[in-house]
């Protein structure tokens, strides 16, 4: 059998030649003004400053024709369009096209594909859904809060960006999330909340997750107790033909569909109804505007447009040539402080593979652990170790020029926004340049690469392309990989062993199971006095 | 120059051999229940379950004799009798003592040492003063919400501690935290919040955090708009002398000093006042003891009961001799979903260092990535990664066998918390033995290692055992690897750059400034139309 395809590239080797002396951003000079404003891109709105990552015009070339040798642009037409992208070769596998884009293909030329129109249709009607029982909603005033359960996708997707446009709340209008199997979870989320005034939203893509149906039984157990009907404040998100799909049960069940993978579905129904909900359907509308801009931006020839396939070279650069393990993602906005988790699952479910779309066991990495909190928040926590820490840790940063709140203090004569603002820039510089110092604990070594994506103002829009560049860049990854990054076979095992390990409790109860003797062994160390 | 120490033990030599060959736990039959008992031990009501680890009892007494061989439990010894251990030899350092222990020695054996013993008086006076200041609180019935202004270890511990025993919180009380300079952090966190009912809490060790002291000033103002005093709602935590320590801006001012690095303060006044406003001194009490317990247990020269330093050599037999680059926490406790946050920094800030306590640069690895989520919503993020990735990423797991908030359904015969117990036994199983299968796809390589700690109910005193078992487990790490734990010389250059940096904002406005062309070129690109 041949070796996987990525290291048979020709430009791989012509990379790995260059990784040999990357370049020095520590050395006096190195780092010019001139360098700063060479390497740069811009797009949706958003400016990608890249000079302080160790590349050369060399090392781009040759990342392009990496690209190129491995049809990563034809590839994401082929995605956009509906085709199937979701398989293994020879093996069986899910066989699905990966259509997240059709979920808000709705603004400037949609794209013409048969399969991609008839999606569209689709997500389109589920919107005009969307809008008639927001629409509704607004006008009964039945409801000032939501709670979302959902786990996974259905969880980080919705709540990170709930969080990150959390200052345009609808007066009165609040959303809690529940989505850890732990009885504490739903337990505190439920607390001092009015159910007679509050909507539930459960998500599951399957119908069928252990946790998410757990805590819907859990939370309609507490309506009953308190004399209300389930019925009347429950609502669905899921496929078409799931147990969660029953106009009994829901008062509205909302639609998405086998091509759309649990980590992609932020802009279906899933992050629709919470958005919505809390801020307006025309925010959400906004919000997927941006992510359909930056779908077709990820479809640029033009390298120095295609923000998201940048994206995606520089972090292969310092994933298999440079070697580094992992990647901090680190916006410099509060209302992002969430982002992080989400993007973790983006990338490290979809690209944390050990074999190529032919099933060949890869002679290479994929997915590096993607990890991170907001700055400066983070300058106070980890970046000692991101300074001098033995390990090199590249940072993909964001920022934005404007505050949301636009309620700022000037002090010693800077806003607190400029000081933010002051601060990544600082860091980009000091983390390229590091400093010579006497005194050994005094010195930085320099040569630790990062990026910024900066905008002028994190509005839903500007959201909406943030989110589309990360899944595009993902999705870069995987094709030039070549890897299936749109399958998640590495959370099977783990589910089936639970599901032994809950036999082994109910045998406690006298019902009969089979035995595991490696779950009895731990299942012992419970026995506390 | 001779070459640091570490990797001149004896043991360092005899534990890169066994690593050659490490434990199979992939090898059917090899996991066994004998193992899985015999791979055990306990303190303070914890479990620590590690037959999952790569290690044999070879590996084992090999890491025992690297202990000996760096002194490892003389340190511990020093550093809780109060010794300078946060020093460079032969270079200007800080040059202090590492004694957060003395903010809890209250209960048995307190430390005999005389520096030890001055700072457990000190700490105690702190204590009474937090007593007689929460029953004033509790008599006069002015507050009823608490915001808390601080970054790094001012912030991450006092809220991850908070949310840990949220379900304790007296009636009507509620904390919100301020820590990023991004102004929308403050907005947002003062949204719908009555400032009369408020008490304020500025924590800055030193007294001059920018980021503190602008958001202070942030929040003064608001409270000086709505015609309230804030001499009389707010009160600060931080050394003697600093220019927070005046009681005409505070209510009260609460001490801790030098000698309690920021990531260590949580046992300090930082963490009492919210956690005792919150819940009660005595539930801070209660943590204190928690914790004191587990100093104790690090002072244990049973190996066999020593919990953190056990923690430190399995951490150092997966970083320095299988080479492992990052370790997931992952609490599968909902309560616990800040807690990897904050140990981020007490592991990446202590001990992300190049360079020994002599000044000599590291032929060897210090601290790895930390990152983390709960359990089990990290199953539905990232474990495809851990179980099917290219790189192999140490687990340390936490588990209680009850909930907090004993609110629980049964489904199909099993309680939620069962469920989540099921999840944290079987993925121990799952990622250790792997599983064959002729699709590649559904192959799991097995030999990931973890380790679970494992306790009967996350109550204050558990809570406080944990965060003990950490700062110790991390301090054992430093001393083996004879680093200074103490210090964090790597935030210095940022921090310079960034007042650089504001200088040229200042100079737009027309105030004079030293020229800076690196962060001019980034500057410039924040012209947008």
């Amino acid at each position: 059998m041949e070796a996987p395809r990525f290291t048979r590239y020709q430009a791989y080797h012509k990379l790995k030649k260059l990784a040999e002396h990357p370049f020095d951003l520590a050395q006096p000079g190195n780092l010019t003004q001139r360098r700063l404003a060479h390497f740069y891109a811009e797009a949706c709105g958003y400016r990608l400053l890249y000079g302080t990552e160790r590349i050369t015009d060399e090392v781009m070339n040759a990342l392009i024709e990496l690209a190129d040798e491995s049809q990563a642009l034809a590839k994401m037409q082929r995605m956009q369009a509906g085709e199937v992208m979701n398989y293994i070769e020879g093996f069986p596998s899910e066989r699905r096209a990966a259509l997240h884009t059709a979920t808000r293909d709705f603004f400037k030329k949609p794209n013409p594909s048969k399969k991609a129109a008839e999606a569209i249709r689709l997500a389109r009607n589920e919107l005009e859904k969307l809008k008639s029982f927001m629409a509704k909603v607004d006008a009964e005033k039945r409801f000032t809060d939501m709670v979302v359960i959902g786990i996974g996708g259905s969880d980080l997707g919705p709540r990170a960006h709930y969080l990150a446009l959390q200052h345009l709340s609808k007066p009165g209008r609040r959303v809690r999330f529940i989505s850890n199997i732990d009885p504490d979870d739903a337990s505190m989320a439920l607390k001092n909340l009015n159910l007679s005034k509050t909507l539930v939203v459960v998500i599951s893509k399957t119908g069928t997750t252990l946790e998410t149906l757990s805590n819907e039984q859990f939370v309609r157990a507490k309506f009953k107790r308190e004399g209300l009907k389930p019925e009347e404040h429950f609502i669905s998100v899921t496929c078409p033909n799931t147990p969660m799909d029953d106009p009994k049960n829901y008062v509205e069940c909302f639609h998405f569909w086998e091509w759309i993978g649990g980590r992609y579905c932020t802009t279906s129904m899933a992050g629709g109804v919470v958005l919505a909900f809390a801020f307006g359907v025309e925010v959400f509308v906004d919000f997927l505007s941006g992510a359909n801009a930056m779908d077709k931006t990820a479809l640029q020839t033009d390298l120095q447009h295609n923000l998201p396939l940048l994206g995606a070279l520089l972090s292969i650069w310092n994933r298999n040539f440079l070697g580094y393990p992992t990647t901090a993602l680190v916006p410099y906005s509060q209302a992002l402080h969430r982002f992080p988790a989400h993007i973790q699952q983006v990338e490290m479910e979809s690209n944390g593979k050990q074999i190529d779309q032919h099933g060949r066991m890869l002679d290479f990495q994929t997915a590096s652990v993607i990890w991170g909190e907001p700055g400066t928040n983070a300058q106070h926590s980890f970046y000692q170790l991101i300074h001098q820490g033995t390990d090199v840790v590249p940072l993909e940063l964001v920022a934005y020029r404007e505050s949301q709140c636009r309620d700022d203090l000037e002090i010693h004569g800077t806003t607190q926004q400029e000081k933010l603002l002051s601060n990544v820039f600082a860091q980009m510089i000091a983390l390229a340049t590091g400093q010579a110092n006497e005194n050994p604990n005094k010195r930085f070594l320099g040569n630790r690469p990062s990026h910024l994506l900066l905008a002028k103002e994190l509005t839903p829009y500007a959201l909406g392309a943030l989110l589309a560049y990360f899944e595009h860049k993902v999705a870069f990854e995987g094709f030039i990989w070549d890897i299936n990054s749109f399958d998640q076979e590495g959370v099977q095992l783990g589910k089936v062993l639970a599901g032994r390990i809950m036999d082994l409790f109910l045998a406690k109860k006298g019902e009969e199971g089979a035995p595991f003797p490696l779950g009895e062994a731990l299942l012992k160390h419970l026995d506390f006095e």
